[in-house]
This record gives C-alpha cells, sequence and structure tokens, in this order.
C-alpha cells in the first residue's frame, strides 16, 4: 500500500531531482553567484512560507556560518498587508516558493528589487509571477510533485540555496560535498527508522529538535509530522526546549533530535539525554547520546550536507507513520497543494 | 485560590511596572536613542532566547513597520557554538534576557560589539554580565519576578524595545500611546476570557494565531499554555497555518486567533472564520469574525501597542487554566527561573 502514494515515489525520486539540478542549473547558477559576488551584500532578507520557509531557515544558517553575513526573515505582511517598504540598498533578496505564485510572496520581491536589493527567486515554475519579479531565477528541475507534502522541492531548494553560497564563496569543500549529495540521497531514502515509526504512531504529540543547520530540517520534520500524519508535532532549538517548552513533556513524550557531526552535535546529544530523563522517549541521529535511542544515518562529506540527508531518511519514514496511521499522505485534510495568501 | 500565585499577582504588578520603567528609564532611554539614532543603522539584529526572543520579534515588526529597518534574529549558537563572527558593521545588536546571565546571550552580544554593531542590553539586572558587555542598558525596572513564567519581564521588554524605537524615530503618536499605556494595562489585567479559559482547560492541544506585530504575542501565548497549563499550544502567523499546519484540526480544537485593529487585522478575521468551518472553536479579539467568538478587549492608543494590552489580558486568563488543570504556574514541571545554555 505504502509503496503507492506519490509521496513515497517522490521520496525516491529525489536523488534523481538533485542530480538534474546540478547538472542543468549549473548555468543559471553560476550566473546568479557572480552577480551574488560582485553585490557583495552588506545583510540578506529571506521571503518564504510554509516549507520554503524551513529552506530559507537552512540557508539563514549556512550564510551566517560560511559568509559571516547576516539574514532577515521577513514576513510578506511587511510589502503586502502593511504596504510597507524596507531600507534595502546594499542587500540581497532570496525569495523562495515552488510554485512561484503566491501573491504575498511575489509583492515582497517586488518590493525588495525596487528598493535596492539584488533579487533571486527559487522556483520549480520559472515561468511564475515570482520569477518574472526577480533579477535571478534559480529553476529547481525538480519535475512534476503530485503529492500535496512537499519533498523533491524541499530538497532541491535547500540544494539550490547551499549551492549559490558555495558558489558565491567559492567553497571548494562544500561545493564537492554537494556533488556527492545523490549518492548519499539514494541510500538516505532506503534507511529503517522504524523504532521511532512505531514510538510516534499512536501519540497525539511530540517534539522535533535541532541546532544550527538542523533546526531548519527540525522545522521541516514537525510540519510533516501535522501535515501528513495528523500528529501534533512542534520544532524547537535544542537550546530553546528546556526554556519553557519541555513542561509538556511526560512519561513516553515522543522527541527526535537531529544533530549532525558539527560543532552543535555534543550540547544537542546532552539535551536529548537530558529530555530522556524526563520520561521522553528520546530518537537521535547522533552517537553521542547515552540514554536516547540512536537512528542510523548516511553520512555526507560536509556537515552543512548533512542534514539534507537526515531529512530524506526522515521522509522515508513519516510516509510510512501515514499510512499506519490511515491518513493518504497526498492529500492531508483541509490542505491543496498551492496555498495563496495576501 | 489563584489569587496566591506568584503569577496572578505579577500580573496585577504589570500596569505599575510599566509607569516605574517609564519614569525612572527616560534618562537611559534619551541617550540609548539619542545614540541609535546617531548610528542611523543599515540593518538590526537580535540576540534573545524564550520569551524575550518574542519580544524580539515584536521590536523586530516594529523596526521593520515604523522604521524601515529589517531585524534579523540571530542564533547564539552562531558565537557561543560555532565560534564565528557575522560582518556587523554599521548594524546595531538588541539583546534581551531578563536575567541578563545566559552565557550564550553573553557570548553573542561581545560578538556584536567587537564586529563593529552597537550593541543594547534589554534587562532586569542592570548589573548582568549581558549588560557589562554592552555599550547602552536599558533596565527593566521591573522589580523582582517570583514565578518562573515570566509575565511583568516579558511586558517591560516590549515596552522598552518599542520606546527606544519611538524615540528613535521621534514618533509622536507612538510615544503618546506608550505614556497612556499603565492605565490601558490595568484594565486589561481585570477582563474575562472566560468563554476560552473554560473551553481549553480540557483539551490537550490547541492553535495560536497572530499576524504581524500580534505574531509576538501569539509566541508568547502559546508557550504560556506549554509551561503553566502542560497544554501543547503552537503558534503560527495566520498567514502560516493553512500552508499544512491546519490538518490537525479536528471538531473541537481550540484556536485563539490575536488581532488588532491595523491592516491584517481583515485578513486574520478571514482565516479565524474558515478554521471555524473545520471544526475548530476559534476565539479572536477582533470584531471582524463571523464565525469565530469574540474576546473583549482593551483598545490602546496606537495599533502598535494593542498588542500590549491582549498579552496583558491572556496572562489573566492563563493562570487561571492552570490552577484549573491542577498546575502551579509559579513552578512549572521541569523547569527553573534561570535557564543557561551555552
Amino acid at each position: 500500500m505504502s509503496s503507492t502514494t506519490h509521496m513515497r515515489r517522490e521520496i525516491l525520486e529525489i536523488s534523481a531531482a538533485v542530480e538534474t539540478l546540478l547538472t542543468q542549473g549549473q548555468a543559471a547558477m553560476t550566473a546568479a553567484a557572480a552577480a551574488l559576488a560582485e553585490r557583495d551584500p552588506t545583510f540578506i532578507i529571506s521571503v518564504a512560507r510554509g516549507s520554503s520557509d524551513h529552506a530559507a531557515t537552512y540557508f539563514k544558517y549556512a550564510s551566517e556560518l560560511v559568509a559571516g553575513i547576516p539574514v532577515a526573515s521577513v514576513g510578506p505582511s511587511i510589502a503586502s498587508i502593511y504596504g510597507k517598504t524596507l531600507k534595502l540598498q546594499g542587500s540581497a533578496c532570496v525569495a523562495i516558493s515552488q510554485s512561484g505564485k503566491s501573491p504575498d510572496i511575489v509583492r515582497m520581491a517586488e518590493m525588495a528589487g525596487r528598493e535596492g536589493a539584488l533579487t533571486f527567486a527559487v522556483t520549480n515554475h520559472p515561468e511564475s509571477d515570482l520569477a518574472g519579479a526577480s533579477s535571478h531565477t534559480l529553476n529547481l528541475h525538480a519535475g512534476a510533485e503530485l503529492s500535496v507534502a512537499a519533498t523533491k522541492t524541499f530538497v532541491t531548494s535547500i540544494v539550490s540555496a547551499l549551492w549559490l553560497l558555495a558558489e558565491w564563496r567559492k567553497d571548494a569543500d562544500l561545493l564537492a560535498a554537494i556533488r556527492q549529495l545523490p549518492g548519499a540521497l539514494e541510500k538516505a531514502a532506503l534507511l529503517d527508522w522504524g523504532g521511532l515509526r512505531d514510538q510516534v504512531a499512536s501519540r497525539q504529540s511530540l517534539y522535533c529538535l535541532g541546532r544550527g543547520p538542523t533546526l531548519a530540517i527540525s522545522n521541516e520534520a514537525a510540519l510533516k509530522f501535522k501535515e501528513t500524519c495528523q500528529l501534533h508535532a512542534e520544532s524547537y532549538s535544542s537550546a530553546e526546549v528546556l526554556h519553557g517548552p519541555v513542561s509538556i513533556v511526560d512519561r513516553g513524550f515522543p522527541v527526535l533530535a537531529l544533530g549532525v557531526a558539527d560543532r552543535a552535535e555534543q550540547a544537542l546529544a546532552e539535551v536529548a539525554d537530558e529530555i530522556a530523563t524526563k520520561g521522553a522517549v528520546v530518537f537521535a541521529t547522533s552517537d553521542k547520546v547515552a540514554r536516547a535511542a540512536r537512528l542510523p544515518v548516511i553520512r555526507t562529506a560536509h556537515p552543512l550536507t548533512d542534514p539534507v540527508s537526515l531529512i530524506v531518511s526522515f521522509y522515508a519514514m513519516v510516509e510510512q507513520v501515514a499510512v499506519l496511521r490511515g491518513v493518504n499522505p497526498d492529500e492531508p485534510r483541509h490542505l491543496k497543494k498551492v496555498t495563496e495568501t495576501v
């Protein structure tokens, strides 16, 4: 049964989609990165919603860690609802939207361009209004995505944004790791996270945790649990969860701690173990945990590409949870594929 | 019984605390605002965690709407865990922490100052490490706060940050509205949100919604539901909630939609009514809703101070929910007053 969902098929297509992106997207990427290097932005703003906003959060951490350039996530309402302008001379704007259609995102990108930002559209629809409103378009080349729950377009959005950063900064290690991603992601989609799947399938609430770039992946995981499984999962920084949110943790409360082999791993593992002492059933993608259960992972060649592998393994698991719970992940309750907001 | 909690007493002290802040804080505020005006920042970064980070989100929207200056919320891990520096020449940094003690916040403020940002500490402890690491300290003058759940310090943090913005921009309307806040907040603490209280008391999950500045208030409301009531409340922008999160809404699912009389109110009210058609029991602080139930509100003299009044009425209600659920809101499960993270 689970082999028949669009979502499952599209998860298995992620590796090939990234390969296509890296091949067909090279020319546009080279031009976009050269323009960004020439701009040498003082700061960057990101504009996105939903899963695309999680990709923007990933780009934010990567930009701050690799380039030292702060990224401000700007609510599209600033332009669309409030009709305000921002002072954006010397900046860049990265807007991410698989459809490129939502009017609030388009309006924000238009305002950013008018006010002096160099604008980039990351979208699966290079003919969209968002692409038309932007100086540079990075086509995701992800092909058709039939499941309402975005998987291929999320991963290709992250890879596009990370690739832009790597080309801009001429970061050879990161570029090499990005080029090796398709092989790693093919294996990541086949990992068995059954321990976590079976633990959450009968629950109502859980937490997903990350720190640094894995926080973006944690945000995406929590949204997918809600969207496709009707499970109330919420995402927190492992540094934030002890400031109040931990109070709802009772015996058996599931927690997914998403760590990679970077400088945040130790702190994340310590929080994962501490929450386990409060009765939570904690799963972690880290071998630095003592109490929490360890999930298998496929490592990539760089700490900044490791989270991409994690989300692919997560997707394969969450689709199984949806099916176990009797939910069709291709058509979640109350949702349609393109949400347009103003 | 409920009259005996520290939390309840401190909610009733909010109005006086704001009055004290506005009186005793004037000299430091004048100096800080003059320095910020002279800096004329290209962009601003904020550094905070927990409730203080919600105050920072409020400041972000206010700065973008009033001054047109983008605000980037920077994860303290960039400095503390990853040991990276950001390019911050020409910027300002606003760090908010009631205790001023958490090492990661202090380290981030130190890095910001070294890298060229003009640094501001918003804290209830002007002798703290954070204050010592900052160019300007804005003392909250909130007095002792004994409840683990912050109320007085959250409201005075917001008022401090908003006041800094109003003095910096010499916004006479906003300054006048801030000066009138104590009277409004005294009344706001006495409003009856019993309909919402009774609806959520027996539930496990709910959503809080906001848009623009009320999103910050919604974030704070959701955290307080978790912290003091062990209820899994999650906050969303009313523009985001239809991108996936709405999927967990079933019959009777409570939703609190926090609107004020600004340009976002109509869009927020439409989402509130739409979620009600999906079976949710929706309460809204807006008279533009048709299906959702209306909560009483005390209006202030400016749309940017109205959300402050809302959170005070919310606090009075959430303390009652905690007591109804048999939780002591002064000492939430698993928590202590000062959380120090690195």
